[in-house]
């Protein structure tokens, strides 16, 4: 019979509920995003308040400009963080988190916090697994 | 002068305040591996209990064996997931959370659930983006 399969009813419909664990919907990247190494970064800096690119490329030990450029655009076109160019000369542009992004970024801290504050245990887990 | 400086005293003292900004705290890849695209959806699978890797493997949709070995590896080694093999024939190995693991998945979940019910909301700034 092989009947073709509709088309993901999640990527269409937003009213349907989202569902990170299937390989369609929309959320997955999103996360990915937010869940990446630089992501996850960028969202908890700009939680301390607006940053222009290079202080944020500061803050963020280690990214490269290439990886922070897009980084904050993908942030950008999910909504979280918002970008806005003052024209002076030169033009400074300068990112902030949109209320969403407040929102995530939120929920990241507290995730680091947990680790930040484990890490004595993490590492602990770590020293044991390698003697193993 | 350029007296070399001295090894990052964070990765040898666990007392000192971890900051996961800096680019050597042992925080740092345990956030990165955690907050992977797979680590994360593992990690809140394992929230819903016990797993095989296969039945793992299933739930989180489109991963590799590969990768989703590594990804288990790592969890295993910083103290989030506890791999029992049973003794039977043939062995069965299952996964689960151990108590930091918890606390950490609960963060993962927390913030998935922000991402999921604002999905219209970034289904719209992703529309708006690309029509810009």
């Amino acid at each position: 019979m092989n009947a073709q399969r509709p088309p993901s009813p999640e990527v269409d419909d937003p009213t349907l509920e989202a569902d990170v664990f299937a390989r369609n919907c929309t959320s997955r990247p999103v996360l990915q995003n937010v869940a990446s190494r630089w992501g996850t970064l960028a969202m908890v800096a700009l939680r301390e308040g607006p940053y222009r690119f290079s202080a944020l490329r500061r803050r963020v030990e280690g990214v490269s400009e290439r990886m922070l450029s897009q980084t904050l655009q993908h942030l950008e076109r999910d909504g979280l963080v918002h970008r806005e160019v003052h024209e002076t000369i030169p033009p400074r542009v300068e990112y902030t988190l949109t209320d969403l992004g407040i929102q995530v970024a939120d929920q990241l801290e507290a995730l680091i916090k947990v680790l930040e504050t484990n890490l004595p245990r993490i590492q602990a887990a770590q020293a044991a697994y390698h003697r193993e």
